[in-house]
């Protein structure tokens, strides 16, 4: 039989929900021939991503890691490891990534309690109120940055409602992070995930996670064991943390690699500086697209700078015109998921995909095929 | 604060129980620019990584794709995915991976049959088939290549009974594939799981995986949902097969890319050259083990050739050894893991670390340390 060619695939300008275009020097990065996941020179290369994550995460959160698979991993870890069978969680759901979460209660064998919004509206803090008023959940889901609408969540006022009511406080940042501002320890966070193929620019394959005191001392309370053996933070937290680190399973050394690189990219620019990146270049593409007649799914103050979901005008071909972007000018941007699918684009300005540069291109590129 | 320096870990002979060395074109791999997780080209490069898994696991299932983590993410895959709570199922354990299997089962409320053996030692088919006689499973799992111990289990006669009883057959091959014989087909395999770093050297972070037809049958007629989301089958074959890829999480392109590549070089170098490389050089290390006084944990017959357990020599301390030759030879080697810790070494020929070499370096290093 013969072997298959070369990879060789063809280079892309990544606009979509992720991944995003990965910085050279992350590309070199993988590239770093392999040590061993017990070596000691690797110990103190997860010593500093552990770092580098608390500061990205302003927290000082002792159980702050990458878990070894990609953000819904990061989400299910969270999930499983706090929840039991018999817990109650009042899950906000404003689109697909809210609903994941209300799946993942269920298969916790938990008592599911939704607060819904409609898709491109955040979730109002009265909604919330009100619902905990009828129910004790163990722990309170919601999501920072909603991939699949664009909006950006406000967290502190729904923050201080969940902890006067005795609850934990989930949220999942997979797109915010790096992006725009996530204050863990100020917002009172007590269990958070992220992917690292969103702002943080490295190749997907990790999420970052981080867990307050209140949620590690409620996994030492559980009762039961943990459903998942790959991600039971029991046992992960003797291999990230502690004198001895050990086996659980074999570290994806090269993703940590990348992950590494990444987050010094990151502190080289600055967190201030990459925030005020983000916005200044979602301001740019705001006024591209308003000229060439594109409305925003979502009103201007809950508008996430790295993900901007515009409706698709009258008369324009979804499939086609992404088609067209990919095959013509090697731009990938995002199709709609879930109730928004064939009606909204995603695009995304993310890590090293957000650049004056990229919106240009973008821009240009939609104004020459609008015009056809 | 001040940036973390530049990764720069020290270059290693890997000679562990995994991760094993890696071949530059992988590593060139690795750093191939990311393409979208639904772009057309990168469906080409997942279907390719498909048919290669099959030829390498020697299989026409259908079903077959490398699971978005490690290996123990593969094994978890197969027990949820087949189990349902009060489903029975039988273990054979022999070691460390045999009681993860356990383990596993016990997570997913389903009823534990246990058959053991000494480690080091085989399981005798014999023990199967009087445990058969006393349940029903609805599978029973045995390790190929016990990792912990260095045993190669025999599987055909085993299968058969395990068939005769109506029962499915889940293999863990995490050492074996790509270093010595794995049939699927031939030896009635229904589910198998194996892991990117060890013979096939590359990164860890991949878990390939196949599915019988009656495999996927038993997924079909569950009553209950998989307790786990990230490793849901119903949901993650949309995305891996079918004509409309349907998303579900973001696929950790650049580790597919490590595997295609790792792959490529596999059958560039052909299954029978490579299973031979593995044999030939395990009998160059035996013989120099030999001569040096060691003794191998597993009798000759079930030797598995590319992890070689040799029992530490009276008078030799474990950890000094091991950090010496890692910090003045640059080898690493593996320490034994539960009941064989500080008594066994572990010693890796694995994939690219599998070469006259490798093994010429570490005998010499042993003879000038043992000399000391």
């Amino acid at each position: 039989m013969p072997t298959e060619n070369q990879l060789n695939p063809t280079a892309r300008f990544l606009m979509g929900p992720g991944p995003s275009d990965v910085h050279p020097r992350v590309l070199k990065a993988m590239a770093t021939p392999l040590i061993g996941h017990l070596d000691p020179q690797f110990i103190r290369i997860m010593d500093a991503v552990k770092d580098m994550l608390r500061r990205l995460f302003q927290t000082r959160n002792e159980l702050t890691f990458p878990v070894s698979a990609t953000g819904s991993a990061g989400m299910e870890t969270c999930f499983v490891n706090l929840l039991e069978p018999g817990d109650e969680a009042l899950v906000c759901v404003n689109g697909v990534f809210g609903n994941r979460m209300c799946d993942n209660v269920e298969r916790c064998g938990a008592k599911l309690v939704r607060v819904d919004a409609p898709w491109g509206r955040p979730i109002d803090p009265a909604q919330v109120k009100q619902a905990l008023q009828k129910c004790s959940p163990k722990l309170v889901a919601i999501v920072h940055a909603e991939t699949s609408t664009g909006v950006l969540q406000p967290l502190e006022e729904i923050s201080r409602m969940v902890h006067e009511a005795g609850a934990l406080f989930l949220v999942d940042t997979v797109t915010s992070l790096g992006g725009t501002e996530v204050k863990v320890d100020d917002w009172g966070i007590d269990a958070v995930y992220s992917g690292t193929q969103k702002c943080l620019s490295a190749p997907p394959g990790l999420s970052p996670v981080s867990f307050s005191v209140g949620a590690v001392d409620a996994m030492e309370k559980r009762k039961t064991r943990v459903q998942s053996w790959y991600l039971d933070l029991s046992m992960i937290r003797k291999y990230w943390s502690g004198e001895k680190r050990l086996y659980h399973h074999t570290a994806p050394v090269s993703m940590i690699y990348s992950l590494y690189e990444a987050l010094r990219l990151i502190f080289e620019e600055g967190l201030d500086a990459r925030f005020e990146r983000h916005r200044q270049n979602h301001k740019l593409l705001r006024e591209g697209l308003g000229a060439l007649g594109f409305e925003f799914v979502v009103a201007p103050e809950y508008r996430l700078p790295m993900l901007n979901a515009v409706k698709i005008p009258e008369g324009v071909d979804d499939a086609t015109v992404r088609q067209w972007l990919l095959d013509e000018y090697n731009i990938e941007i995002g199709g709609g998921l879930g109730e928004f699918a064939g009606k909204v684009w995603r695009i995304g300005l993310m890590g090293c995909s957000c650049t004056k540069n990229h919106v240009n291109m973008l821009l240009a590129a939609l104004r020459q095929i609008m015009k056809q």
